[in-house]
C-alpha cells in the first residue's frame, strides 16, 4: 500500500493509505459466497484463479450487477436502484451511484482502461480482447493514467472485471497474475457480458466514472475533485451485443446526471460547460448508430461524447453551483422507452 | 434443501439450492435482539416457540415492519422507504421493494397462502383464521402453489407471519410446528395486525408479490420471471380493521408500480396488458367499499383486482419494455390523501 | 441504562431500555477505523479522549457527514442521500432521514442543546462556545429538556458532536468527561465546522430533529410522536461561516419536508398548521440575512422559524393525514441554486 494523494488537497494532512483491493475484498468474498442467489457461477483454473461467470453460462442478476459495480469501485462506492415515483416517469427504474473518493473509486479502479489482448496464436483459438476494469488495475499500474493519479495499490488479493462474452484465455490470466504480482489463487476474474443483466447494471453504474474520466481528459487536475454522485435510467439488456452496448451508453450519454464537488470556482464553471455529452460532435444520435457509422471503430468516436447528459458542479471555493446539459428523454424513449401495452 | 429451478431458465447450469428460512434466519434474530428499539414484544410458549408481537400489545414500528417484510421475502428482498421529492407529491412517503429472486422471495415465501384455521372447540374460545405468509410456508409446503414452484425448503429453523390481531391458539402453533417438521423451539411466529404500523408496512411491501401472484394466476410459466421491483405509497394505518385493510390494498391496487423482467416478448406484451388492476371488474372503487359490497367475502372479489396499478414489463428476448395501467392518484387522494391544515 | 418511556404510549408494555451511546458505539468505531477513506483525522489527548477532526485540518467528506449524522441520532436513524430524478429538478441531491424512535434519536441525542462555553481565562486563549449534540448529552443530562423526556442514558462510552472550527480546549473536554461520568479515554469528540462538507451534511440531516424540537416547543406531549421521516436538499458548503450556516438552515427552513405520525387527530391537525416555518415572523428571507439583521444574536430570531418548510402529519387515532406549508424553491434557487453554465 502506498499513500494516496489523489483525493486530498495539498495543504491538508496526509491520510493513511487506502487499498482498493483490500476494501473490495469482502465484496468479492460475498459475490462468491452468495453465488447461488446472485445466479453467478464460480470456478477455478488449475492454478487456482477464481473465475466468476456473471452472464455467459450463468444468467446473473441485478443484485450481482450491483455488487460487481461496488467491487469495480474498489469498495469506495455506493450503488443502489430505486423506482421512480414522480407522476409520469418516462422510465421506471434508476441506478444511483455515490462516492466520497471519486478519483480512487472511478479512475484508479472502475475505469475500463487496462487493454488485454491475445492473438489467435496465443489463445490457440479466437483472438481475445477486453478492457479490464476494477481494483486489480491498480496493482498492475500498466496504464499511463496511473502516473497522473499518483496511486498504486499493494495487496495480496485482487479482482478484475472483464466485459466480454467468453472466459479469458490462459495467456490473459497469466498476464494479469504476473502484472499484478499476485499468487494465481489470489486473483478473481469477473466476466460480465453487456447483453446480460449484471453486465448492463455494472456498465450503467459507470455514470460517475465517465464524468471523472472526461474531467481528466479535459486536463483538469484530479486534486480538484472532492465528491461525486450520479444517476441514470437502468434499461434491460438488449439481446444483441451492439444494441446492448448502445443502450447502456445511451443511458449515460443521454440519461445520466452527475453532481461533482470541486475546489476552484473556475473549474466548476468550466466543467458545467464542457463536461456534458452535448459538447460532442456526434451528440444527438443513438450510440449504436454512431458506433455503426464509424464501422465499429471505437477510436473514431469523438471522445467528448463519453460523458453524462446533465451535470451540476459545485465549488468549495465559491460555494456556487453551475449546471450544464440536460437529459434527452426523447432520444431514450425512442430507443428503448416503454411502449403502451397493445 | 432441494434445488430451486424456479428462478432459473432451462438451459442454464443448475445453481446451488437456496433456503428461504436459512437466508431469513439472521433477520429473525435481529427482530428478536432489537425488540426494544423496534417496539415489538417477544415471548415463548411452554414448548419454546417464539411469538413476536408486532402490533397487538406492543406498538411495533416502521422499522419492525420493514424487517418483517424482509423476513417475509425469505431474506431475498430489499425493502426501504424514501420521502418523495418531486415538486408537489400527492403523498410524502414511498415504500420500495426489489428482488433478484422474485419467484422464491414472493411466491415461495412472502405470499399469504397458508390457510390456518381452528374451530371454537379447538381453541376453547373464539374461532381462529389466518393466512400464514413467510418462509416457513416452504417448509410445510401444504399449498398447491408449491407444486407449480418446484420448490421445497429444508432447514432446522423457520418463521411465519400472521396478519391477525390476537396471538395464534396452541392448536395452530402445534399444527405449524408439525407441518414444518421443526422442533417447537425453532419456530418463530410473527403477529402483525393490519391496523398497526408494522402491519401496514409489511402489507404494502407486498406490491411485487401481488404482481407475481397474478402472473401465476394468469397461467404464465414462473420460469419466465427474472427480476422484479416495485413501489407504493405508504399510508398510515387506519384505526378500523376493515379500513386498514382497505387502505393497504388501495396503496397497491391504485398506487402500486411494478417493473418485471421476463424472458419472452410475448409474455411481456401480455402482462403489460393483463396485469394491471384496471383489468378487474371491481376496479375503480376503494377496496373497503368493494369488500363491504360483497359482505366481506373475499372470494367474491374479482381476483384480477389484486394487482399493481401500473406495470412495466421488459423482455430479455426482445429487449423491449411494455407499459400498462396507471396510478390512480385521485382515488387515493380521496381515500386517505393529505388534507390541507385547517 | 434506564427505561425509556419517551417513544412509547402509556398503556403499552414497557420495553427494554435503549442506550443511545451503546447503539451508536459501533458507528463511532467505524468513524475511527475508516478515518482514511472518510478523510477525517483522529488524535488523542494526553488523557486518552479521542478527537475526530471532520473539517478543520482534515477535509472530511459526505460519507463522514452521513456517519456523523447517524452517530448524532444515537444509532437510531437512517440517513442517506439520493440524486433527484424528476424531469427538471431544481436541485440534484437530497438527503433522506428516517427514524422509528424520533424522540430518542432527535431530542435525547441529535439536538444541539448542551451549552459548552469557556472564558478566555479558562482557555488561556480565545473564549470558546459550542452547542454539543449527540448521544453523550444523554449521559450528562445537563439540559432542562431531559426532564421532559424522562430519559437518561448510562453507558461506559460516549460521543459528542461540536459544530465548531477549532478543537475544544482542555477545560471543555474535562467538563464533558466529568458531566458524562466517563473515563477520559472512553469519550469521543467529533468536531465538524459548518463550512466543511461533513458539517453541512450533519446539519441538513437535522431536518427531522428541527420538527421534533419545534413540536416540543409548541408544548405537544412527546409521547404523541411515533414515527418521523424527512428530506431536504443538500447544498455544498459556503466558504464563509455565516453563509454556510445560512444555507444549511435555508435547506431545512425553506426546503425541508417532514412526515410525522402522531397519536391524536387534534395534535395532527394542530401540527400541520403550526409546525411549518411559514408561521414564523421572520419567514421569507434567507437565514443569513435574518441572522445579520439581528446582529448575529440567535436568540432574537423568532424560534418558530426553526422548522421544516412542509409537513405531513398522520394520526393513528383517526388515520387521517394533514398537510401544511410548502417548499420555497424560489428562495433556495435565488440563494444557492444552480446557475446555467456560462
Amino acid at each position: 500500500m502506498t499513500s494516496s494523494p489523489a483525493d486530498h488537497p495539498s495543504g491538508t494532512p496526509p491520510v493513511a493509505a487506502l487499498s482498493v483491493n483490500a476494501l473490495s475484498a469482502p465484496l468479492v468474498a460475498q459475490l462468491i459466497d452468495e453465488a447461488a442467489q446472485l445466479r453467478v457461477a464460480t470456478s477455478r483454473t488449475d492454478a487456482g484463479t477464481v473465475i466468476v461467470d456473471a452472464g455467459i453460462e450463468a444468467p446473473g442478476s441485478i443484485d450481482a450487477g450491483l455488487l460487481i459495480a461496488r467491487i469495480c469501485m474498489g469498495g469506495l462506492g455506493h450503488v443502489t436502484t430505486h423506482m421512480n415515483t414522480e407522476a409520469e416517469p418516462f422510465w421506471p427504474v434508476t441506478i444511483d451511484v455515490r462516492t466520497s473518493s471519486p478519483v480512487l473509486a472511478c479512475l484508479a479502479s472502475q475505469y475500463a482502461g487496462w487493454s488485454l489482448s491475445a492473438t489467435k496464436e496465443q489463445t490457440g483459438g479466437k483472438k481475445f480482447f477486453s478492457l479490464g476494469s476494477g481494483p486489480a488495475r491498480a496493482l498492475a499500474g500498466k496504464e499511463e493514467l496511473f502516473a497522473g493519479l499518483g496511486y498504486r495499490d499493494r495487496h495480496d488479493r485482487g479482482a478484475l472485471v472483464l466485459e466480454v462474452d467468453r472466459p479469458p484465455p490462459p495467456v490473459i490470466i497469466d498476464k494479469v497474475v504476473r502484472d499484478c504480482g499476485l499468487a494465481p489463487d489470489r486473483l478473481t476474474l469477473i466476466v460480465t457480458p453487456t447483453h446480460a443483466v449484471a453486465g448492463t447494471v455494472q456498465v450503467v453504474a459507470r455514470v460517475v466514472e465517465v464524468a471523472l474520466h472526461k474531467t481528466h481528459v479535459l486536463g483538469v487536475d484530479l486534486h480538484e475533485i472532492v465528491e461525486a454522485s450520479g444517476a441514470a435510467p437502468l434499461p434491460p439488456p438488449a439481446p444483441d451485443g451492439i444494441q446492448a452496448m448502445g443502450r447502456t451508453n445511451d443511458a449515460i450519454l443521454y440519461g445520466g446526471r452527475v453532481h461533482l464537488t470541486v475546489r476552484q470556482d473556475a473549474v466548476a464553471r468550466r466543467l458545467a460547460m464542457e463536461l456534458p455529452s452535448s459538447n460532442a460532435r456526434d451528440y444527438g444520435r443513438p450510440f449504436a448508430e454512431i458506433f455503426a457509422s464509424f464501422n465499429y471503430d471505437f477510436y473514431q468516436i469523438d471522445a467528448a461524447l463519453f460523458a453524462p447528459a446533465e451535470v451540476w458542479i459545485s465549488s468549495l471555493e465559491s460555494g456556487a453551483t453551475y449546471h450544464g446539459g440536460s437529459v434527452n428523454a426523447a432520444l431514450l424513449q425512442a430507443q428503448w422507452g416503454a411502449r403502451p401495452a397493445p
